[in-house]
Formats: C-alpha cells, structure tokens, sequence
C-alpha cells in the first residue's frame, strides 16, 4: 500500500460540459478510485485549495504524487513548484500524466523544455511495451490500443529516459516514448502519455494496471540519506 | 519470498586450507542460509553435480541464480551455459558474484571479455552508494568497509550498466563499478564485485543485505510475454 | 575519411530475379558507392570468399565493418565471428543493417537473441529522428518515409540502447527502434534497421546520410588502451 | 575549430593572493589559452562585465561555452541564466568545471541539487578512464594523478549521466563520478569535476587534453530543427 495525492488542476470539468460529461467527479476521482480499488491510501489536491491543496505536511505525508494539470499551469504558485520538487528530489515519487508534461514541477525537473507535436482529432493509439521487464508493465499487454486520443508526437524534448518502458503508435503517423522513467535526486518520476480530458481513457483497465504499478516502482524505499557537505578524511593523509 | 539456486564452483574450499578455514561448507551455504535468513526459499548447486547440479527442471523453477566461480570456468559445460542463458532471456534473475565476471554465463550475456585489473594483497576496499533511490540500496549504508579484499581495478570491460549502484575505493589507488545492473531479454542482472574465497566478505552484514535486496530486484515479473515471428496487421493496409 | 569494409552474403542478389531486379551487382555494391562517394576508403567482402572475405589482415586495416546478411547467417564460420567480435571489442566500428540484426556476430555482441516481429507486405515506414543531437542525425530530416519496406516491430529483444537514435512508424500498426547505439569492449555498434533486399531503400538519400554518419560515429577514436590484469598498487600499503 | 566562450566569476583571483599567485590573468585567461592553443576560437566572458558578459550576441556565436563561478554563483542573474539555459536547449555546449557544480545553470539544466561532499586539504586525485571509447579521452592515459586537489566525493546529487566516461579515487578515502555527459534540448553538456582556484590543474596536459576534446563533443552538430506544436496527420484518418 503506497500513500498517493492525485493533484488536479481541476477546471477543465468544471467549465466544460464536454470534459464534465466525461469525468463529472474530476479526473483526480477517477485516477483516485482506481488507486484505491488496488489497495493504495488515496488523497487528492485541487489548485484552487489553498496551497493547491499541496501544503508541507501533505507532502510529507504522500509516498507518491499523481499530476495532472493542462490549461492552468502558469497559475501554480512557483512557491508550491518548489516544494513539489524538494519533496521528489528527497524521495518522493511523482507520476506526470499526459499534459502534466508542460506542469512546472515536471519542467523544473526535467531541466528541458517538455515540448512535442500535438494533435486533438481523436485518433487512434496503440502503446507497445517495450520494456516487458521493467514493473511497471506487470499485467500489463504487449499492447493495446485507445479508440480515441489526443496525439503527443517526437520530438518529446526531454532528457533520454533512465528507462523507456512504453512506445506510442498514431494513426496520423506518428510516434512517441509513452512511459518514461527517471530518477531526480532519490525520488522516481514516471511520465505517462495516455489520458484525455474528453476520452474516458483513465477507466481504461490496461491504464490503470499502469497508474497502479507505477505508484509502487515510485514509491520511496530504505536507502542511505547522503550527507553533503565539507566532510572528514576516513583514511590518514600523508 | 524468492525461490533461489546458490551455484558455487565449490573446488576452493575442498582443495585449499585457507578456504576451508574461510568457508568450511562452502561459499554457496553461506550465501544461501544469509539469503533464508531473509525469507528466501534457496537452494544449491555445484559444478561437480549431474549437470552441474543445474538440470531444466532445477532452472524452471528458480527465480534467482547466484553464481560463484573461481579457478574452473572452462569445465561449465556449453550446453549449461546455453541453458543459463535462455533461462535469462526468458525471466530469470542472476546475480553473479566478484570473480564470476570471468563466468562463461556472464561473459556470454554481456558479449564483452568481461575483463579488469586485479591485486590480491588483502588491502582494504570501501563501497559508495551512488544511487540511492535504487532498490538494492535497501538498509545499505551510503559507504562500508571491507578490511581486507581483493582489488578489481578499472578500466571494467563491460558493457555500460544500465544502472549503476556501487563504486568501489581501493587502498592501492584504484576504483571500480562494484554494483552493476543490466536487462538481457527479460531477465535482470546484478554484478557485485565483493567477496573472495579467503576472506569472510559473505559474513558482512551489509554485503548480505546487499545479496538479499539484489535477489528480490531480480526476481521476475509479470510483465507481458513478447510475440516474435511473423505478425499479421493491425491496421487496414492501402 | 574512415577505411570501411561492407560484407554482404551476396546470396539473394544471385538466386532471386527480383532481389537481382534491384540490386544487380549485389547490396554491397551500392552501400559501398555511396560511402565512397561520401568520401571513405571502401572495400567489399562477401561469404563465399575464403574466410568469407574476413581475414585477420583485413580486419586489421577496417575501422568500421559493415554487414548485411539474411539468409545465411549459419554458414558464417565461427571462427570468423570471434574475430569480427575481438575486433570490436578492440575499437573497430560495427554497422549492422536490417536483417542483420540475426547474424552471428550481432547476437554475440548484444547477448540477447534478437527476436522482433516481421511482416513483408511493402508496407509504409515513416522515421521519426528522436535524438536530434546525436551526429548520426547530421543532415537528416525530422522525418523521412520509406514507401514500402518490411516491418520489423517491438518487442525488439535487445539491450536497450546506450543512445535511441530512431523511431520507425509501420503503417500495419507497430513501432521500433530504428536506431541504436551501442559499445562493446572500445568497439561503437550501431544497428539501423532500414533496407530490404527487394525495396531500392539504400538508394534514399537519407538512408546514405545515415550511413555516412554512422561511420564517421563508429570509427575508433584515440582513447587509451586499457592494461588488464595483475596490478601493483599505486599507493603505498599499510 | 569550434568558437568558445569561457565565462569565469573572475572575483578569487582578484581578492586573494592565494589565487593570484597561481592564476594571475584569472582562470579563463590559462583555460582560453590553452583552447586557443589547440586550433579553437575563444573568447572570454566575466561576472563583472554587463550582462556578465553574455549578452544575446555573444551567446548567439558560441559553439560551446565553458563555466566556472565558485562564490558568487548567486550574483548571476536570472535573465542571463535563462538565456544560457535556452541557448543550450537550442545546441550550444556547455561545459561546467569543478565548483560550477553549484551555478545555476547547471542546476537549472540538471533538475536536482547537484549537492557533493567536499574537503580542502591538497591531498593526491587519481583519475581513472572508465570509458576508453569516448572521443572525450582521446589522447588521455587509462589514469592520472593531479597532486594537490580538493576532494569531492558521492554522492553526487545529479541525474544518472547517459555517459560515464571518468571516475575519481582520492587520498582521503572517497570516490566521484568526474567526467559526466548530458544532453539537454539538442545541447551537449560535459561536467569536469577537476580543477580549484588554488592548484595548479588547468595547467596540467591531461586537463587541457580533456577540455579540447569536451569542447570538440560538445560543439553542435547539423541534426534537423525538430518542430514543436499543432501538427497536422501524414496520414489519412478513418
């Protein structure tokens, strides 16, 4: 059982009846019941809760974070982005989802600028694993497809991956790296393509196999905790 | 729990006082009860064993094999060796151990000589953590000594790791990747660098911890089972 | 100016009228024009030469070694592969094309078996460079298609690449790495999957800038030459 | 002949006698030189100057800019760090020296802390090539001894480097990954870990070894413009 906080920016569902239709409770509900139905202890956080809902003491008590977020992201306050990226960067997990890719924590994190092509005509994907060892892919296709997406095209102007786990195949012709794995000072962070505000892609079964294996590769462990600093001999020096 | 297979050249310790006095039972029943001391379900095999103790049906039904050899590399025979290997492609874990890296499985899966520097004078080695999110750093110190080691030396002639864990500082002024992780087919592998057959490195507390966390690292998963050959179309072709 | 050997089986081009309808003098002939075109010194070496054209002294001379093969990669001598492989564990570069992905030396190099799927319908590929940085992309487009070529689809069981280069769209459905990059031993690999013995796809323009860079990025550099073996201490010893 | 720019704080040399002793002219004058020796076209760039020195011209003809600061790191200003960071997005090099572990556009392109020990006592480095390949070791012998260092040690608090090409061994008992590739956008960024203001190093051959070739790897390639936004299908959707 991880201790997971879904973040959404949440507006999407509030201001159009398109998105409502498809995800009335919010997106952040539907990835939550789906955590939860696995076992996980599940929060959520909305930017328009004080502190975005992401206050120290939530941090410190989340194992991993979920993102979502699309139209909002220039409205979260960089005070909370670094406290987003101090928690990762002391082992909290983060799961980047879809258009989280232009989120400022990932973009703080990540040190590019998060850019790829992008296309809203509700084509055809299909993911392959390409890496059917990694955890991430336990239960997991070889591939499977979503009716309907958004395409996210290459370039995806990020850091080569630690670990490519999944390729998107498009319709229009297209390809793209899915689910990326990194680490960022002790804490992981798994970008995951798929997911839309007007597909129900997040009730996908195969997608929320992934949600739930990525929340526990993301999960902090037991690892040393580095010192850093000015820092004694261990061995006599001449 | 793990279902392991300790495999051990077992020549040292029946040929050499020195070793016996180390090892009595052998290196392999060291490693092994270290590892059911952890919860593991652990068997052995040893090179002068009915096919070197590593029958189809003994690795069908391990998830993790450890190897220790020394001073016979050549007399595994190429169709064990062959078998080892598939069992790898196919999900297999293998965590192979300091002198292993002049193994037949191990140099056949990395495709490189697999060669290094080495000094056997009992000097005195530290292991640093590098990359401490990683799972195999479990309840590991950031750094420890070994009293007394035998020195492998860079220029390592492996392929790069896919992740690398441990560095290695040598008394006599050398360094060395001590914690190396790789993927071949679906089966992960670990390469640690400590332990001799004169000195009671299998005895450290953080060297056991470090075998215990790399077996539960390596141990497969249930990620999907690739198709390879011929595949019809997913698609309507023009 | 880079000395480059192109080994071909050179069977197809003279037991199949149509693989003959495009390419008359054999693969070899047209991949060697366009690299000395491009300015190398180019020889070509076939298998049914004695020692398959692959002597000791002609590997001496050769910094990148280029190989096509497809049907008959069992008749390659293993003699004749350990020296290709010693070669590059060496320095000497390793271009491996399309169905050479299953020969001898490519499999011994990677310790993996290989394995894809493959469907040969004269299917559309599209390319999509993912690593704009990397100088095997110099002059190449963002994206170029194949018009009609054999698909080769994940899961591509090698290991996964020191630096993905290309990603290949199939109009059937799938996706591959295209592109990728490796070291064994001081020896730089790279395996470009485009080219088909019955498609005139060696004769893209795109395809030969590859191939151009390739080289240029295979060629050994001027690194040291590791010493291996015993090794006095560099400090002085308590 | 790549065209350089080498940026240093320029302040140590100035305030101290320590530093002015070893390096008079400042310590851009002895790197620039030693660049300009070897066939590049360098200029040089400070703290103190306005813009520091980089203004969007002078950045807009660097091929590769090389960075030490050390005690000022936050007088840099932020509009200058950005547009270091979007000129390497865009191809430039970038290579950071020793204490510039901690300037902000290393950070800034790292995403992490970039946190280290440290100690300064003089006491003997010994770097190890642990990657003979790489064109950065061109001419470099397999190790080498800087005499008198000040000694930074793991862990190191960067992201996994996608290459590994040099690693530290120090007196005092630690152990450092010091020569780091990345690439961030379509710029190649090398961190070089030796080098202090009070020692001697940048006149050591090996060093200046090292930065040519670094500068020469770092320096932008001719890969394709990748294209970023709304992108219309290369293929007829259903």
């Amino acid at each position: 059982m991880v201790t997971v906080t879904v973040w959404n920016e949440f507006r999407h569902e509030r201001d159009s009846d398109d998105v409502a239709a498809v995800y009335p409770d919010g997106i952040h509900t539907v990835v939550a019941d789906a955590l939860r139905e696995r076992g996980h202890d599940v929060g959520t956080a909305t930017l328009d809760e004080p502190e975005h809902g992401l206050s120290q003491s939530v941090l410190d008590e989340t194992d991993v974070l979920v993102w979502w977020g699309h139209k909002a992201h220039d409205e979260v306050s960089d005070e909370v982005v670094e406290r987003v990226v101090e928690a990762v960067h002391d082992g909290m997990g983060l799961l980047v989802l879809h258009s989280g890719h232009y989120s400022k924590p990932f973009k703080r994190l990540m040190g590019t600028t998060c850019s790829l092509k992008w296309r809203e005509v509700g084509e055809k994907e299909r993911i392959w694993t390409v890496e059917p060892s990694h955890p991430i892919t336990d239960g997991v296709p070889e591939s499977f497809e979503i009716p309907h997406a958004e395409m996210y095209g290459e370039r995806f102007d990020v850091p080569a991956p630690d670990e490519l786990v999944f390729l998107s195949w498009f319709e229009g012709g297209e390809v793209f790296r899915s689910g990326c794995c990194y680490t960022r000072g002790t804490g992981r962070i798994f970008y995951f393509r798929p997911g839309h505000e007007t597909y129900p892609i997040y009730e996908q079964a195969e997608i929320q196999t992934v949600l739930d294996n990525a929340v526990e590769w993301a999960a902090p462990g037991d690892g040393p905790d580095p010192y850093f600093g000015n820092a004694a001999p261990l061995e006599d020096l001449d």
